[in-house]
């Protein structure tokens, strides 16, 4: 694997120079400063909070963590990346990863945090409001082109076949930590136990996962983006939800899985089961030319089935879609476009890069674009039982079972989610 | 314990409300708005860092990731807490712990990012430069005056018996870590997995953790602020330096621990002991009056005797001083102030808000204060084989070892670090 990843990582780095050319050439520039970023502190404080790299950055270099670095790309030259490394016995020295770009670079190491000078019609793009004004002195360049920065973003949107392999590798070694979150939640741990069971087998540390991960114990399991982890286990064990990732050279895996504990009722065990089934439905309707946003109202509509078939609600599937009961059920988005960042850029747009927001209906939708190969996208239909968006349709003559809510309500919830390339076929499960 | 922690907690409120009635009556303001601040994204991203509240604001509530909120402290009347507490299904709803200080305060419960109004003669503290200008419309306020926050940072210089004790609990829960990670290291593991096992055993995330912790194996114990944890174990194992802490109601404990492994030289563990007679005898100095300067220099002095004790240095202690030998071995200051930081404020200022600067030939020294009662302070002597720092004495006739010196160079170094406070009689060691 080592080498055809050495080889396709050669292929990437050509295919940045050559589409980073044409970009630059159509947008009427001559060179490009981009600009790693950097941690401040926290106010009135010595220590920084944590750290993630310009995503244009990561493209180029895969590192998730670099501060005070540059990269200087003018077409026909090489890249020059100006590395921020201090000679300095506080910290371990920068040191580079042995990988092909490497070989492809001029790579300056700066025991100084400099600016490096770049001549002609230039432009900068990164978080250089952070840089003291003195940072950026001479520099007659434009900050942060909108048009430059959504033609970039739209490049990001469709991955190098290096760019799927790395997707691929962070989802392998993601599983492994979500096979150890199952097996400590079978061995009655709380949160921050299975927190750090999906860790240690993930072989990562919190500050370098991608996103906080979502370990969700019961009725946690229903706060979308529950942000603690108990320090004890509950005495009832209903149901898990760990939504959890991992990065290989920058790029990130974000995977969702959902289990029944040996406190929940039956039914709820029959639930997840039919939300794989759903996930695996939706994944095998990828294709390109497909619509992403009717592929989310697809899950809706089968969402409803469920619903019925469940015995959660005596209506049609019309209604439940109609009557707003699905949205009630499943109020996010059923996915969004995945690369360097968790979240990953240009899905809110038009390949023109004018704004594709999402439907009034479906606000949290990240994607609204219509899918074509090379897109990476997350596939994550969810069921909740959450108090706060139920409640209207209490108050509602809707036909909902109310006794089987309550009686699953401590549950929490059920997300299952994939992370899936297009394919000019249709679509490669990158999530095995 | 609990009955003691509420009564200590209900007079260190008071005694808060006391000081910052006379704090503010000195400086001419009758009102005095304390922000918590609250984090930024990332880059063009959607995710957030880490995040710490600003420490006047924990000094009140202990909370140290409250975001968004406001506190107002006003002679002669409850403080005003203006807590950010949205109405969101996405995130688990913020609650208050169940503490005295909450029946002592007025709370408010904001759905919405709100700025208070404040009347009169107002101060703003904290973080405010993240606020967009629209937040802090009409408020005809102090902006971060000087000599306010210099008077309330010496206030904070000085803990209250309810501080102590915190820190106290923050370190019986951070020695628990400690205790797993040299099990852990005795078990072989890496530092990743000794990083985990450390934040397992001491019940905390590492999102939560005071500092970074440093886990460094073999020739990373001697890197001052190392600042990774290597994925696989070391074939050799010389040594390892734990510096890692534990916050308990905002409070901090930093407690530095290091161990010879298998495979290090006899000499090493020795050295290891002798260091921690250092600790004791240093700690043992501690008392009201003492001058913090001149009890680095009484560690530099100690120092040079080990390293004649153990033949690393072949001249006399007077000599190792004056000539840099020592600065060598241990380039970092003897400890710190501690508190709701872990480089608590106020450490560099006279008493009169006047810098009090680090002396010139001890440049890395944060606390430059005659200890007096009250005062919670880190004792952290050190002892490293850095290349870079010995360098310079290899080119010079100095009767150095440097044959047990490069012998020794595989073990990093070495630091053993106690969170000591001042009292009247002369100290109490905090990390038993």
């Amino acid at each position: 694997m080592s080498i055809t990843l050495f080889n396709l990582q050669r292929d990437h780095i050509a295919h940045l120079q050559r589409a980073y050319e044409t970009i630059l050439a159509n947008q009427g520039f001559d060179s490009l400063a981009i600009y790693s970023g950097h941690a401040s502190v926290h106010f009135a404080d010595d220590h920084t909070p944590t750290f993630q790299s310009y995503g244009h950055f990561m493209h180029w270099v895969g590192l998730a963590d670099v501060q005070h670095s540059w990269l200087i790309i003018q077409p026909e030259k090489r890249p020059q990346l100006y590395l921020y490394a201090p000679a300095d016995f506080w910290h371990l020295p920068t040191h580079l990863p042995e990988e092909p770009w490497v070989a492809e670079f001029d790579v300056h190491f700066c025991s100084d945090k400099i600016t490096p000078s770049i001549n002609g019609n230039a432009a900068i793009i990164g978080d250089t409001e952070r840089l003291s004004a003195s940072a950026i002195p001479t520099l007659k360049a434009a900050c942060q082109p909108e048009q430059l920065v959504n033609a970039l973003d739209e490049l990001r949107l469709f991955k190098t076949p290096y760019e799927i392999a790395c997707i691929r590798e962070a989802n392998r070694l993601a599983l492994a930590g979500h096979e150890a979150a199952h097996a400590a939640f079978i061995g009655a741990s709380g949160e921050l136990d299975i927190q750090l069971a999906y860790l240690a087998a993930s072989r990562q540390r919190e500050s370098n996962v991608p996103y906080q991960n979502i370990i969700g114990l019961n009725e946690h399991a229903g706060v979308l983006h529950y942000q603690h982890y108990d320090l004890t286990a509950p005495k009832q064990r209903y149901s898990l939800l760990v939504d959890a990732g991992r990065r290989f050279r920058g790029y990130c895996a974000d995977i969702t899985r959902a289990y029944a504990g040996p406190d929940a009722p039956a039914a709820f065990g029959e639930l997840v089961t039919a939300m794989h089934g759903l996930k695996d439905e939706l994944v095998s309707s990828i294709a390109p030319g497909v619509s992403f946003i009717a592929l989310h109202e697809q899950m809706h509509h089968h969402l409803a089935e469920i619903l019925i078939a469940h015995d959660l609600f005596k209506g049609s599937a019309e209604q439940a879609v109609a009557e707003g009961v699905t949205r009630a059920f499943c109020p996010h988005g059923l996915g969004h476009s995945l690369g360097l960042q968790v979240h990953d850029v240009a899905g809110l747009r038009h390949p023109n890069g004018t704004p594709a927001p999402a439907p009034e209906n479906h606000p949290a939708l990240r994607l609204t674009r219509t899918l074509s190969t090379g897109m990476v996208v997350t596939i994550e239909p969810g069921l909740y039982f959450i108090t706060m968006l139920l409640a209207p349709l209490r108050n509602s003559t809707l036909p909902l079972n109310w006794k089987l809510i309550d009686q699953l309500s401590p549950c929490g919830g059920i997300r299952i989610e994939d992370n899936v390339a297009v394919t000019e076929s249709g679509f490669d499960n990158l999530t095995p």
